[in-house]
């Protein structure tokens, strides 16, 4: 029976997988996945499960949505398990509407399973709460950029909560830092870039706003990269969590 | 040795927890829950292990924060493996640092475990995405009142933002609904109410947002309820999963 299951694969993490996810990745007959899903993640399809890597560029472009969500419905009608494996939660930034509109509407039947999303992840796994009593008692998620109106709009409607949280920002952070700045954000709060969150390649940023391009420049960090902006953001030098201890370099 | 895990237990299917979360609850000499932990999720403790509710009334006054966190110490000092077992994210609203901070500020090894936080399953789990493609590029999450200049404060900070996701607003929704409509929300926005998310007793109502007080109080509708206002919401009729559609109620 024509099945497919959008599968949040979460930060990275192995261990972050839900029971769901786990279960769907083992009992797939095959599993697309994007280039955000973590290598320890892919090493848990078994050996005979066929696996396409759809975030890989073919020659120099990279496959197009439409192309994926007619891979799904080709695999599924073959009667294939397809599990569409996707880094974080397939509903937070992950055009999984998309996929699951496209395989609907081909009278396919689709489950959703939630992952950890890295919006709160990554601060977490830096020992950042997104509140925090007394605090921080809102927090707002954007993947924000300066280029355009409808991106300079993200984040001016976003800009008043207690706690930002920044998504894909790596390459244009200096110029968002900029404009959080001029839209009122203290130039003196805390805020922290984690790289690689919850992987063993983690790497933390903490700083105040003003200094975060040049640490994060500094330090090399880059994509996959989250920065949390806050009061809250002043936990991530002070909190050591045992697993991801070695992982602060700043 | 002393141990304290901090972990999400998720909106409430057992299937939505993590791996980790998983085996911790498994291999815990003993299990601090609250009264958000689905009782599916509290059915997986074995026989064996201790298990105590701080979330349920003792006499007429629930247990104090304070209280509970001397227990998480004195616990932890007598050398068992605690597991502080919370609802959703230890992160989100769920006063994680206040435990994490006094656990280790008494000497005692932490750990921090995610969950898959309400705020992003209670939608998902009525087809709403927080975020969707050339409809929703930033969310915000806030619990808030309006009887406080703080709890306006923060409806006002977070009314920009794309999609809005009200959390614990069960018993003041109709005055939330309102700041928000004077703040600039459209009224004729789409809004959804999510009660008992994840579950199997899960209820949606998907309505406009000037509708959303008069049809969740019909429905009878209470807490735990989670509110998603926004255009994505209006997906929260059109899209069926599978595992859900029975709690579509209006």
């Amino acid at each position: 029976m024509a099945f497919v299951d959008l599968v949040g694969a979460g930060p990275g993490d192995p261990e972050l997988l839900t029971v769901r996810a786990w279960r769907a990745i083992r009992e797939a007959d095959v599993v697309v996945h994007d280039r955000l899903v973590s290598q320890q993640i892919l090493d848990l399809i078994p050996a005979g499960t066929e696996r396409i890597d759809v975030g890989k560029a073919r020659g120099t472009v990279r496959r197009p949505q439409e192309a994926i969500q007619r891979l799904l419905v080709e695999l599924a009608r073959r009667g294939r398990r397809v599990v569409r494996l996707k880094g974080g939660d397939p509903f937070v930034f992950g055009r999984g509407t998309e996929e699951l509109d496209t395989c609907l509407a081909a009278g396919i039947e689709c489950r959703v399973v939630p992952g950890i999303s890295s919006a709160l992840a990554a601060p977490a796994s830096a020992g950042v709460p997104v509140t925090e009593r007394g605090i921080a008692r809102s927090f707002a998620v954007v993947t924000a950029e300066t280029r355009t109106q409808a991106g300079l709009d993200q984040l001016r409607g976003a800009v008043g909560v207690d706690t930002l949280v920044l998504m894909m920002t790596a390459t244009r952070l200096r110029d968002v830092v900029r404009e959080l700045i001029r839209l009122g954000r203290p130039a003196s709060q805390p805020a922290a870039a984690i790289e690689n969150a919850t992987r063993a390649e983690q790497r933390v940023v903490a700083t105040s706003l003003d200094h975060l391009a040049n640490e994060v420049e500094h330090h090399g960090l880059g994509a996959p990269m989250t920065v949390v902006v806050g009061e809250v953001a002043a936990r991530a030098r002070a909190v050591a969590l045992p697993e991801w201890v070695d992982a602060l370099v700043a």
